[in-house]
């Protein structure tokens, strides 16, 4: 018998699972995908670039049209909220935003793929008129349309987000002052490491001296007349602006499930078990909204990342099915960049490695990227983190101009499989000028970390 | 007491070894490294670079000179050639080539790192002026010179020297004709990577049409007063040309090993055991010139590489200083480059799988390496080789305008930890739309293979 699938959620981990349930043949079913939004399935990771000017249209950024999904034989319904899960009857209540009407929708099996959405701080004045923030692709095309007639911009928030936005308003000529609240931009990264990319950031920028980077500050009111003028900031800065962009963090769009009765984790996520099923039966979750189990730290955290809730996403689709699927978990494996400066990490920094009980040796290293002599060879800065009393690999961060990013994954694969120095040290890895050095920067921090044990 | 450890050979294994000894503080050895050149440590891989003029100098691909390691403590002994090793006395007999005059060395522990040389074929005239082979310095030196009055060079043979070579003629704008004997150039790679191949470099020099490649063609007499003017091939063609590079492979230089009793293996090469111990106690060799054990295939093979010789110099320090390490063998990592066309591979093709009694199964993709809508994006074409019964992964190869080496290593560490496709699909790796897809091509193509597999 026909089954009816309802999935709520519409950007990535949504349209992931009504995608693979489609071309699931041996499984027989009616999908529906509900979203408040009047679009689905974009690339909310491009966004920046688009805000940036790199991309030209905003369409791009669209990785299928409600339409082409609904050719597939799927049914898409856009600017529909839903305002309650009722598990004990198998029914979702939808509100249709364009008429305000309620409709009782029956499922045999819910994917709640809600997302999240941008964490709005409790500042004063905080819904003038351009002050934005950056979720749905219309806040990149306002955030775009803004900085055409601006010359000031305020980032707030020195994560992944904030730095691609400086980058995007750095590329259009602004002056920019991004705002962090703890002592170090991304933070996700080693103290030396974030430190680095400030130093280099402000160095790529020295000539037109149009961004400034403040740490340990945070913003206590917003003026302006209609429109946002001036940040004012704890230590008592003034900061006129054009424009500012809250880059605070995003909270997980978990309400709904709370209200249900199905089980959160960590910062309100909803909690998964490996086949991503939630708490309550043929209620399944994936995307930005679920908890992840990291892989090394052995706990659960959030890390919300599109490249993972497209793999959660294709998990419950299998297991939707009738199938058997599990997710691993993650590595925190995560990329950026400023311009042509890559910042890329893979499993735990030192810091996090330590909060996490671990004895932790690691080397840092800034070599080329490439044999010296290649006109291309550019400086990379790695930095490996191990424990010290298994000798198995931890994590590792790589930031630089050259390929900075190329062995990131490499190191993953190597946590992955649990293996220690060694087994990376034996690696057979390619080399030739134009792409490496004869003894790569990977392996030269083995042997750093092996004179550090005062090992042979 | 002090150990008398004598070195012969001196590019890559050799001055490693030299190297790691002086710094093993807790052992006391004197270190003499001989060699037939007039210098030592270069960097082989480089000279292709050099010939193409990327590299202004020769003296840059020098990566130590006899006086940098003479200061360190080591002593170097040029222009001298091994002419025979007595292994019941403990000694080698050195011919000096400027003086002729024969020494007698005694050693404790020895080490052959006598490398490789080209493979001179039997073709009549192979002896003519500007027909040249590539393996010392003063060989890129000659060919770089003579390029400058050239219009025309040949180049026998389409492995990676013949490939790279072909690159250094191409952007000195000679018309350049490459044979190679077998169906295809690049042989390492599957057949259809091979041909795709020849058909990007052929359309990247389509303005020009100054790169001609003829495949199962094979030279039978060169022609010219004094220099060479033409090239005959068994096929009747009559090729001008003003110069000839020979590369057609290597011969390992293992004739002093092969007399002095120690055990060859593949190809003449010396047989050495994980600790690079030749069958003979206290004689070690390392670099070109010993076999390799192929991690995957679990068979002796030959893959002569600098990356190699590094760590297998590593190695043998260690254990003639009396430590303990292991060389874990290989897995035919490579990758090169003809102009911004990336050919990179790990483990076993497809063909070579086969040939090694593996059932394989295989995807191959082309798609963009980033986000598509990220105006840096390039095409990839990717294929993963696994094997059927075990589903564990036995190589991969990349070739493309893109990032098409960047997930090699990655790959090639899945392969080395033992790992299946269900492993490689649970890899977390980075993700942002300037350096990958959100569903990365690698694993792309994993799904594609269970979709081969008829799994979900």
């Amino acid at each position: 018998m026909k089954q009816r699938i309802v999935i709520i959620g519409g950007v990535a981990a949504g349209p992931k699972i009504a995608a693979k349930l489609l071309r699931t043949k041996s499984f027989d079913c009616e999908v529906h995908l509900y979203t408040e939004e009047d679009m689905i399935s974009y690339s909310g990771c491009g966004m920046p670039y688009y805000i940036e000017g790199m991309i030209e249209e905003s369409e791009k950024l669209i990785v299928r049209t409600p339409e082409q999904f609904e050719e597939k034989g799927a049914h898409i319904h856009l600017k529909k909220r839903c305002i309650k899960i009722i598990p004990k009857e198998k029914k979702v209540l939808m509100l249709d935003l364009e008429t305000n009407e309620i409709e009782t929708v029956e499922y045999d099996k819910l994917a709640i793929t809600t997302g999240a959405r941008p964490f709005i701080p409790n500042i004063e004045n905080v819904h003038l008129k351009n002050i934005f923030k950056l979720r749905r692709l219309q806040d990149s095309i306002n955030i775009r349309n803004a900085i055409k007639k601006a010359k000031h911009a305020v980032i707030i928030g020195g994560g992944y987000m904030g730095v691609e936005l400086l980058e995007a308003f750095a590329a259009n000529c602004l002056h920019i002052t991004l705002i962090e609240r703890t002592s170090h931009i991304l933070s996700i990264f080693d103290e030396d490491f974030s430190e680095l990319i400030v130093k280099n950031i402000l160095e790529m920028t020295k000539e037109k001296s149009n961004v400034e980077i403040l740490t340990s500050e945070t913003v206590i009111a917003f003026e302006g007349d209609k429109k946002v003028e001036r940040v004012i900031t704890a230590s008592g800065q003034v900061i006129e602006t054009d424009l500012v962009v809250l880059a605070v963090g995003i909270v997980p769009n978990t309400e709904i499930a709370k209200n249900a009765g199905i089980e959160l984790g960590i910062n309100n996520t909803i909690r998964v078990n490996n086949r991503m099923e939630t708490s309550i039966k043929d209620i399944y979750a994936a995307g930005d909204c679920v908890e992840n189990y990291n892989i090394i730290s052995k706990q659960h955290v959030w890390t919300p990342l599109g490249s993972v809730a497209n793999k959660q996403g294709r998990c419950a689709a299998v297991n939707i099915a009738g199938g058997y699927d599990t997710f691993a978990g993650v590595l925190g494996s995560g990329v950026t960049r400023f311009m042509n400066f890559s910042m890329s990490l893979t499993g735990l920094s030192e810091k996090d490695a330590r909060k996490s009980g671990f004895e932790t040796i690691s080397a840092t290293l800034t070599q080329k990227d490439r044999a010296g002599y290649m006109p291309q060879a550019q400086s990379i800065t790695m930095k490996l983190v191990v424990d010290r009393r298994t000798e198995k690999i931890l994590g590792a961060q790589a930031i630089g101009f050259g390929d900075a990013d190329k062995r990131i994954n490499t190191v993953a694969s190597v946590i992955m499989a649990n293996q220690n120095l060694s087994d990376l040290y034996n690696l057979d890895m390619t080399y030739s000028p134009p792409y490496s050095t004869s003894i790569d920067p990977l392996h030269s921090l083995v042997l750093m970390i092996y004179g550090k044990l005062r090992r042979s």
